[in-house]
């Protein structure tokens, strides 16, 4: 199951996240990921783990398991690179740290602008400029860094592009200036936060939606953000619906997403859970149990950088 | 009371708005609001009564009432004006509207650009670009109106500048390219729509903020937007609360917004309204009743332009 992109290139409905995948496990997660099924890898800059998943890549690849061509490996710009003149080396050296020649996607994490930090001092640089607790924001327009992703795009280097974690009023904004319109809004998607507006909002635009922590606040327990909130996992309402189609909780977790059109990115550390996430698009819900699950919303975010400084209220 | 703006001149912490004022009512409005001891008033060329609103001021200034320095004068870009060569004809259109040689604030109006609307063909044109029920997007990124008002800044025709109904990502990216940084953002904002992030980030920014349609879906029952919401007014929380400080309750909405440092615009057509709504500072609400009528926040707007077009998510 795919979306065609607004380059004519097709996503998979479902793939593997790679946030939290530790750098030693990387490579054979991704290797094993691959031989499971796994054709579509949403990576990042600020994972840590570009150049191990990019060996896992070239490894299945070797061994005959896929060709590049079959697999789809999202990459995404951070904070830190939003400058024009930064875009276009970071974009080389993703591309180099992977092992590859083009990203399929390749997304600007946050519409947040920090000053630069040379990744000779520090890479990943995470949210602080100088590795201490201090943020330094740059003064570097959305604008200059989409139309730096556009001349990414037009050397081939990304075959789509797009961003994450950008509200309507940005999304309408870029809208207005794009050359190459964005194929792919990524955001925070799960019951607790269903943001029904902002979906349909980027559907009217031509975009199609990666959700991202679609199972919760169970995304987040191990980082701290998870603010001590009910799994859902464990949520009475998923568990009856799973219990009647004979599947996971995750799974009816990850059908809601689908259904909708809408793709996802799980991450396990388990075969059996990899494997169900993957093949989770056998079965329907029916209009109805869509229509619970939604009634859950809570407007509650997990992933929210104001929580690290006051001036990234990029949700407000 | 007042607030000190961006360029040092001070904002009224009470004023009259004049939406909904019609026009054949509009010169004596004003200019009655001045005699009872008004002196900001916010105006838009969406309301279609600056010039009488102008009036009034002419009026008022000849009978001696006041001085144009006494006052403060606030009016906004509409949607249809956000080409860099259309925005500095139209404030001069509404600066020669109104009677007057700069305005103290000008906002604009939405973060939504629509195809122009030649001033001589209709005005205010509405949201309709043609008279009809048709809308048409306009490719002015938002950067270029905010450039073409820091000019009219530059030429004195309006001595601070900012915006309304705009959220935190946009005025995240503002911040990045102002040149002169903006003095307000005004929002709808009501005990049913709290917004306390874009309020803490706009204050975080330096933006003192301007709060409309305090009184919630009372402001929208003759335009039918009201939602068949409970009355803000009828509510047993603000009643009582009310009642223990011998106000009224509109009194207390307003005066939640001010004491929390936020300006506010409220509309009346009854005299002793008009007078209870500017006299309202003069008592103090408890910290306990502040954080309990913020308590009554549903996330509720009002005015979500949305509603007339699915590409206006600018909330979303």
């Amino acid at each position: 199951m795919s979306i065609a992109l607004r380059s004519g290139y097709l996503m998979p409905l479902v793939g593997m996240g790679t946030w939290k995948v530790p750098k030693e496990d990387a490579a054979d997660t991704i290797y094993n990921a691959i031989r499971v099924g796994y054709r579509l890898f949403d990576g990042a800059c600020d994972y840590g783990n570009e150049k191990e998943c990019g060996e896992g890549v070239a490894r299945a690849i070797k061994d005959g398991l896929v060709k590049r061509e079959d697999l789809f490996i999202t990459s995404k710009l951070w904070n830190t690179f939003h400058a024009k003149e930064h875009v276009l080396p970071m974009v080389k050296k993703q591309l180099k740290d992977w092992g590859l020649e083009y990203f399929d996607l390749y997304l600007i994490h946050f519409p947040i602008a920090l000053a630069y930090v040379d990744p000779s001092v520090r890479y990943p640089p995470e949210w602080a400029f100088d590795g201490k607790s201090e943020f330094k924001l740059q003064n570097t327009p959305f604008q200059e860094t989409w139309q730096a992703l556009e001349e990414v795009h037009k050397l081939g280097l990304a075959r789509d592009i797009g961003f994450a974690n950008v509200a309507g009023v940005l999304l309408c904004d870029v809208m207005r200036y794009a050359k190459v319109l964005p194929a792919i809004l990524q955001i925070e998607h799960h019951p607790y936060l269903v943001q029904q507006p902002l979906v349909d909002l980027a559907k009217q635009f031509g975009l199609a939606l990666t959700a991202y922590s679609s199972f919760g606040p169970a995304s987040f327990i191990e980082i701290g953000w998870d603010k001590n909130t009910a799994s859902l996992f464990k949520h009475p309402l998923i568990g009856g619906i799973a219990k009647a189609h004979g599947k996971t909780a995750a799974q009816v977790l990850l059908r809601w997403s689908t259904q909708q059109g809408i793709a996802v990115i799980p991450k396990s550390n388990f075969p059996n859970l990899i494997t169900e996430n993957l093949t989770h698009v056998d079965f329907n819900l029916t209009a109805e149990e869509i229509k619970a699950i939604s009634g859950l919303d809570l407007g509650l975010r997990f992933n929210n950088p104001v929580a690290i400084d006051s001036r990234f209220g990029i949700f407000a």
